[in-house]
């Protein structure tokens, strides 16, 4: 798998659940045209000079791995997404190759099992093979799949016995693709985030079991573009001392993920998951309607418009307007990196469970109440120096 | 001067240069009102649950006066500032009373002196006697008049002896109203602090004079509008490893401001002010044309619009434009009573020199290289409970 | 009625439905304001230079009257506009004499009637009595109440038998308010305008009574802020052969229209209405996601903000945005007024059934297909001057 | 010179000032594109449904050549903007071998001559050969060069035989290369259009030449991208009585213009041109700020915001604000295309002197005070259609 020009040995794996889509496929990309020293690590914080360590896994020690549905070969939709501007034709060309490769490491979800366990049972085998076939000291599973409408309750959600029995019985189907990914990512022991807000580990009883298995694990829904900027300028607004009457929001976007959200069911949990942040950092009563529509003609370029309006000092209006226009896949993918890198190191040190530090990543921190993109990256700056420390110490007191 | 429907006695003085201002009109009209119970206290950062603390000096505590060439009465500015839509015309109501004990502290600027060590001579003993008069515990001198042209260079302004022959000499005039108004300050023993981005104490050899004066002081240059923001939206894009590379902003406002900024030479140390937290967030080769335009009919309002464009992941673009709206004088004003009541801490304190933790009320933060307004906000937080801890000790070991 | 400081004679009544309303009270005072000479007349199509006609009638020879379900003092409303914003406060003083006489003509709409024709009757009689309480030459109703969801279909849209056994039996109830007011029009042989998106006079059996009534009339739906500027700005894209590919648009309003169009059912006439002029301008197959948001911090200034990519030359890509911001009312209320005028010269002129030519005031004009509103404006000054040459003739012509 | 895969005879010369620029490399890609139908006839106005004529000479019949001080070869240019995101790459791969039949055409511009009329007579001599070798109906020059400073005014600007004898001196240069090269174009009894706003035919001499030689020629400063805006939104303004206050603008481009524009001397020009529409609209005394930033980063695309303030009803505020973005070579490219096509209508219709109909190409019309888009397009459309059917009238007449 190695190549002669990659002085990396694979040292950990990226499992990506979609991993044809246009962000696994920007990652994937980028993973490889980093490696080969094709483009330079911009936009990615675990590159940047206050976060940085030697602790994490080399860009070049990244092994990609993963899960879809669809069948397009990576370089096929690499050169879809440079026809669209995201990134120069050139640099398809450049990692060709190394997409190739990585096309045998990609592997179909399952069909037509009895059960939703087999199903889970053969996506689990998947990425065992995966780490046992590259040697690899960690796999990180990222769910960067579309947005699922989230399933009605069922009571197995709050009962492991009842869950069991629903996943065993032949014919019954009470997890979403989601969930079932991460059951299987729980069952191979590998470290785990969910870049979507899909319903995933929210179900209590998939969250325990990870908590049980002692995978590291974090979520929710990746901080892209327009939330980022709101997490940015909200706490602005809240230390000035200002009132936030209202923050409306309208999103544009094409690409496969304005079809994927034009879907009144699918884009319900991508709405509530946009606005917590906003709520939690300028206060529930604030008047905050959101769109998110389907432009096709915008193709993967995402433009979203915020307006702000607050009152100041003696009552006086005080009026923001943003307009932010990036290729969402673009954004999201330096993060998916970002967090393998993350994850990577989490499970170096030990750590099992819910990781609140990287709150930064997400518009839905698991584990964490902190939505101020500033005070986010403060804590992941101080986690990751005090694990890559730990886990440096634990390196010399080795034998 | 207390009057009967007021609880607090006069405890802090505030002297403002430019005291007949639309900021300082708006702070002292700000400062009536809230002490009355007319307005809430939106917009101050001291009165956020982060910030308050009791050691502040209650705003129903502070006494107002000031210097000012004008003649304008502070009710007759008041309502013109009411008619461009800033307050509520009923606030000038409520407060006029007030408003109109306030007159018998403003003085006018003296004029025809001999030497300029006379002027300042004669400004300190208005504020002593101000001081006196009202029985203060201490006053902080903010200098809130229109942005000046920088002084042409004199030897002086390194040598304590050559500026003081130059002071004394009949005739010679070498320092800027800004600089004499600080050696005003300096000479009272008050705490000082520039809130514009005239010379005033940036001369080295005022530096040094307040310095062994051990006053408290800070500056420079009001961090209101789209200054905030970008030291707001600049530490978002360097934490995620995006390059900057244009951030080019217009900002439109009439006014009396706008009226002295469509002067060249006052607009220069202005523009130098605004780029400076920029150039230092994300690096000096960032193409940042700026400009400021004077629009009468705009009036209080000034609006500024940004356009940043930035390389992301793998060569993509990303660029966010912000149109920002807001009455300047009433963003001003608030820090305007933020800086009087922290410098009385400090000053409580004993607090003697530059306060680099107020850098986050300035465009050019005297004493720190710390730009990003989070990080600002975060020194100032703890600054606050350390010093107001520091006080509330000595009032407890103090017999 | 007619006041010492008026030199206009009572010559023309305007008649509105909703006369209390935001819209109907800025009409009102205008009005008033105007006839004082207390306004200048800015905002009026029917006073720009290229319009003018003396066949108008005078501004201060325009009557106003209606009818409306509310209470609330002309006055007191007007005084709640300009708190605020809309205008100065000192206008509703300079007006309050004026507003308190119109209150005299104002009647509420009849209750508790048995058949919708009695309701009918009693609306045109209302109608009937004011115009010849004040001698009027003729009568102008405008329908400038909220926007009403659409009725369900009733076979006696269609069928004028239908309708009248409809009408006059008790307890059915098949016409919406819009209709019978408009009813009560014919019935009183005033003229007629829809400014609101209401069913109104589009059902095809009013729409014959109207004709056979020979009254003037016009319609539908007052083009003020965001749709003027997309017929304006729509042509240009046309005329330079660009493809117009997505036209999206936000709207936040607060006020009382943003709470009314809060309700979908109510918004679902007004989408399609605004949506109708783009798609005849740019075509069928541009995607036009719009959206209308009940943000009630903003009062009564509406903010819309619209993003347009087209493909131009060789396929590149050209983006435009704009923000508008503007008080609604007071964009609609001189359309009020000019339409008024041009219907009363319509009247005068003998002019019997739908007026195309006043296409340029309406979001979707009846009778005519052309939206582009340089084409309107172009036709409209046209018909002025062709009308208003013509009442000249008749009036040399008579004895 | 003809290729098999054209079905068009050479028919008329486009001879470009400036032929290796952005713009003319553009426009003469394009013509080739659609030539060869490798590209849609989407951005030319003469190929809109309204405009459309038969006697328009076929996309396919123009030859293209031109001067030019650069070397630069035209596919390697054209390279260069397909990587700059303006056309898609294959449009140079697919006219690769017509750039290079067209460099044939191409001349250096002379340098080196003892007198400027003798440049004069070698850069008419290269427009007469390009005619003779093509065997051209008639040639259309059009001045698509880089803005150039104004020169400093002389008295032969005035009177015919000072320049004479100014030209003929040896050593003595007076006129700028843009009004060396309309003599040039005049001389060769060529049409003529100046796309720029520099000198030109603006000197009045110059101008009395043109009439006297009888070319057909319109000018200045193509009408591409904020300007043409603004001419289509003054009009909406006035016709609703508005009065606009303010209309302030920034324009931030990249590429060669942003450089050439970054030169306080040159934009002077520009921006006089840029404003002349506008206060031809709104007044003289709206307040218009304007400027030109130099952005690197943004490369060929121009984005220009605008703030527009106005007064409406009742003193009640309107604000528009505008983002245009484009690439500004490509929005000029076909209006230069429509102007060979239209100035070669105009000579076969024996139309001699300015043709003040093509007023909606240019920001500054010569001929007209017609400065509304819509106004100037109905002008365009009617002139055209007489035109051609003159043109048409005189075919059949001959014999």
């Amino acid at each position: 798998m190695n190549t002669s020009d990659t002085p990396h040995a694979p040292e950990v794996g990226a499992w990506f659940i979609g991993a044809r889509g246009s962000l696994a496929t920007t990652a994937t990309l980028g993973i490889h045209a980093l490696a080969l020293g094709a483009a330079a690590p911009v936009g990615l914080t675990t590159e940047t000079d206050a976060v940085r360590v030697e602790e994490f896994p080399a860009i070049g020690g990244i092994v990609v791995g993963g899960h879809d549905i669809s069948t397009t070969p990576l370089d096929e939709r690499a050169a879809q997404l440079a026809a669209g501007g995201m990134f120069p034709a050139a640099l398809v060309e450049a990692t060709r190759g190394r997409l190739r490769e990585t096309e045998e490491n990609l592997r179909p979800v399952p069909t037509l099992t009895t059960t939703q366990q087999e199903e889970i049972d053969l996506l689990a085998a998947d990425i065992i093979d995966f780490r046992d076939r590259h040697d690899l000291r960690e796999v990180v599973v990222i769910d960067v799949s579309s947005t699922e409408p989230l399933p009605p309750y069922h009571p197995c959600f709050d009962d492991d016995d009842l869950l069991q029995t629903a996943l065993t019985t032949p014919g019954v189907r009470v997890l979403p693709p989601s969930s079932r990914a991460a059951l299987a990512a729980i069952a191979a022991g590998a470290a785990y985030a969910a870049f979507t807000p899909s319903a995933s580990l929210t179900l209590a009883v998939l969250r325990e079991r990870a908590d049980r298995a002692g995978i590291a694990y974090a979520g929710q829904d990746g901080k892209t573009g327009e939330t980022l900027l709101r997490t940015v300028l909200a706490p602005m607004f809240a230390a000035r001392g200002f009132r936030v009457q209202s923050w409306a929001g309208t999103n544009l976007l094409g690409g496969g993920d304005g079809a994927t959200l034009a879907d009144p069911e699918a884009v319900r949990s991508k709405l509530v998951s946009k606005n917590r942040g906003l709520h939690a950092l300028v206060g529930d009563d604030v008047v905050a309607p959101l769109h998110i529509d389907n432009v096709p003609d915008l193709g993967d370029v995402k433009t979203a418009w915020d307006h702000v309006n607050a009152t100041g000092f003696l009552g006086s209006r005080v009026t923001l307007q943003t307009t932010w226009s990036a290729y969402d896949s673009a954004l999201a993918a330096p993060l998916v990196i970002d967090l393998v890198r993350s994850l990577s190191l989490a499970t170096r040190a030990g750590h099992a469970g819910v990781v609140p530090a990287l709150g930064c990543f997400f518009k839905d921190p698991w584990g964490s109440d902190v939505h101020g993109f500033g005070d986010q990256t403060a804590q992941f700056v101080a986690w990751v120096h005090e694990t890559a420390a730990a886990v440096a110490a634990a390196r010399v007191a080795a034998p």
